[in-house]
């Protein structure tokens, strides 16, 4: 059996189906590979007496594999083996932490998050399902949250058939019969998003079901039994990103609970994609070891600078700022933002060494949001962050970082010596002055190093580069300056950000 | 043995003297109240052939006691008791949390640090020690911050000849031999500050040996050795906080290192004293269970809104900003601010619902600084800060939290439906505006309410209360206004705050 490296390999084997037990898989294969690694991969039930076990390899290579199971002998002792060749282009595999504060593809290429929200888009018609694809593609997001369970409440008018599992008797859920169509569903639109190369950032949990559907009533064991379920069906997808719950702490649970399941899912998990936890007004604590990263909402700490980033010395891990408000006309106050200032935020999480999610909310003639539902997209922001995602590509580390966080009053980020991003904020001054900040990590500031600046319009779009060279002619303690240059005119009142890259030739 | 509550009970036992053991304590007494609680107390030895047992008992009542011991027999099964009475006036018991991100002493009474601090006060000739506590006193501070190992390096004009340890014939540091002379001042200076009300915020290490000493290249097991020393020493006086370090990203050990050492505290500290550690650049993981509270140097946290507290949202702990940076003249940036900006950054961190520690570095005649040898202060903030304080002793809950800190362009703090502080900044506006957060928590705003406003002039020092009073006509779903009342006119420039009470009569 042939395959590529991150790709997903698919083993398919026959046994008596059944109820899918609640604290163990039906089955695990262990893969071995010529160098001695193995993985352990939990299998799953696909219904009728189907079982699959999906493994997605990151080593090329030959790697044998054997099946354990406890449920069904023909489940038990089934060996064979894979020959894994190059990856096929444009597959970098799963995405995880790198330096630190940023991200990147196993295969070592930086990823920079600019992600949409369309809570309930895995719920919707198939027109209006694809049509969000199309437009997050469009847009140039890389990254999607959604939820696996429905939402119910304020701008939800469309409630979906198709639920998660099947129901007992007296009508509660049954977590040990999933529904298959509903899971392979679930599996095309994660598919669906890694053919289009957009993170799936899958909301395990959420805190909207507002008595609808009670998927939020189920007992600790039946949320392991799911997340177990879950774990072992969605794992292979490279693109795979765990979010544990969405504004987590509505619901009224124990942190204790949410770490356990947090604790579980790491565990559980083979292919050890990103882990999560997303709050409303009280913050996870992101320091437990199972989260990989923190996601956060906290209204105003991209409204201005110096704040986001004391959230990366807090945690030492990346900062996804995933609601930051967003661009729409609600009248609820986290949906009114226009599009100047959500894209201000955008930048201003960025020289935070942070990453934040874009989310639409006009309220659209069915009732409903973007953030809701999906489809095309209307507002004026997406254009500006895809512009910004584009300047990040071109900086060959894994993002930016701010110089000197203990106190820099232009807030600059960068690589040290290398590449400086300085954002003016809302309405630039009439003109600025070269300085960079000394910080204490990374190559130092001498005199005589060089640089060009480039102007960018955060807003319009342009970016042009000063007609000369910027060269360091005092460096102190903290601060560099290039004294024989005058200042530079800026367009002032434009949201503008600058530049500033080393010359070395 | 009768003894007050909270008050330090000694007990005194005669045994051969010989090396401290570096993996346990001589001895160990257990006491055991009346009512079955107990506790257990390492005891110390105090030269030739004296040890000694200390304890602040926080039950009134009948304890007896009991020793054990694996080093001498004389120090082994000794027993007795002791009549604790109520404690005595002014004695308000050790200081812990109240309210996540406060303090109280044992019998409740709130606790508010606003302190000072002078590194190498317990190094200092008698004279300049002596003035240093005067001043803390007249200044009006609760706190003092000072290292138990002598300083050297910049600003470090005088080094004592008494050392916490002798020597081993080849030059290194004995741990196992305590100088006794070096501790007895130690408690001196511990129970001098309580007797003139002021917490001992004991720095146990420190990274400013730069080489003179080498007190900071003791192994773990001689940190751990001195550490227990140290707390069988000290903890008894109800006035000690722990600060397990100073700088401690300045030396060179990995996170785990600190982590075993505050464990150790919290696991040998029979009176359960706060504990915390201060970094210079890179924050320790403040959500460790082993600290009580997050001891924060970063210097652009206060000064600016919103941002301070985000730390609170972090550790959901109490945040004491260690070192917001020095009232002084210094050419670095640490030490160079005038007493406004000063004042201003601890009002910051008011309104943040955390606190602040002062320290001031004018260039004194001796070369040295105030923050590193102490005596009179010369500043003018101090008498700002008391002010501070003041207000805040007059509020009856343990102190201010956000009202929302999800998104408030007020930064309003408070105990919701009671009272509530706005600070305006360094330059107040002509005019103010009635209105109110109405966060998610405490008590709700309603149509109707009542409220009386006070002027506060934070550098000017007077208080005036506005002749009229406001009432809510218009509660929103986060904002509260009083439509009906005229702005407020303010003397425009000045560094105003606005104490909002509610009028419940």
């Amino acid at each position: 059996m042939r395959s590529a490296l991150f790709s997903p390999v698919e083993l398919s084997f026959t046994a008596p189906g059944g109820p899918v037990p609640a604290d163990r898989t039906p089955l695990t294969a262990t893969f071995t590979h010529e160098n001695g690694r193995h993985v352990e991969v939990p299998g799953f039930w696909d219904g009728d007496d189907r079982y699959l076990v999906r493994f997605a390899p990151e080593l090329e290579g030959r790697w044998d594999w054997t099946t354990d199971s406890d449920q069904h002998d023909a489940l038990d002792g089934q060996r064979g083996d894979l020959r894994i060749a190059p990856a096929v282009a444009a597959e970098h595999g799963p995405v995880r932490v790198a330096g630190t504060f940023h991200f990147a593809h196993a295969d070592g290429t930086p990823f920079r998050p600019i992600g949409g929200t369309v809570y309930n888009w895995l719920h919707q018609e198939d027109r209006l399902f694809d049509e969000t694809v199309e437009a997050t593609v469009e847009a140039g997001f890389t990254k999607l949250r959604f939820m696996v369970f429905p939402q119910a409440g304020g701008y939800v008018e469309h409630f979906p058939d198709l639920l998660p599992f099947e129901r007992t008797p007296d009508g509660r859920w049954d977590v040990s019969k999933p529904v298959i169509p509903f899971f392979r569903r679930l599996d095309d639109a994660v598919r669906l998003l890694h053919e289009r190369n957009i993170q799936a950032d899958v909301l395990i949990f959420n805190a909207y079901d507002n008595g609808r559907f009670g998927l939020d009533t189920l007992t600790e064991d039946e949320d392991a039994a799911y997340l177990r379920y879950l774990v072992a069906r969605l794992s292979a997808y490279p693109n795979v990103w765990w979010s544990l719950c969405n504004e987590y702490d509505i619901l009224d649970r124990p942190d204790e609970r949410w770490t356990r399941a947090g604790e579980l899912l790491a565990a559980t998990d083979p292919h050890d994609h990103l882990r999560s936890i997303h709050n409303m007004l009280r913050l996870y604590d992101h320091n437990q070891p199972w989260v990989t990263h923190a996601s956060i909402q906290l209204g105003q700490a991209t409204e201005d600078f110096g704040r986001a980033s004391l959230f990366r010395d807090a945690y030492r891990k990346p900062v996804v700022l995933d609601e930051i408000k967003y661009e729409g006309d609600v009248p609820l106050r986290w949906g009114q933002l226009d599009a100047p200032q959500l894209v201000h935020q955008f930048w201003i999480a960025t020289v935070s060494g942070c990453y934040a999610s874009h989310g639409e909310s006009f309220v659209l003639p069915s009732g409903s949001l973007h953030m809701v539902e999906g489809g095309r997209l209307r507002g004026e922001s997406p254009e500006r962050l895809a512009f910004l995602r584009r300047l990040l590509d071109e900086i060959d580390r894994p993002g930016l970082d701010p110089i000197d966080n203990w106190w820099d009053p232009g807030f600059v980020a960068g690589v040290p010596g290398r590449v400086y991003v300085q954002y003016l904020g809302r309405s630039a001054p009439g003109e600025w002055t070269f300085r960079l900040p000394q910080g204490h990590w990374g190559e130092r500031l001498e005199v005589g190093q060089r640089f060009e600046v480039d102007l960018i319009d955060t807003w319009n779009l342009t970016l042009s580069t000063v007609p000369r060279v910027f060269e360091l002619s005092e460096v102190r303690r903290n601060e560099a300056f290039a004294l024989d240059s005058a200042p530079v005119p800026l367009p002032a009142g434009e949201a503008l950000a600058l530049r500033i890259r080393r010359v070395t030739e």
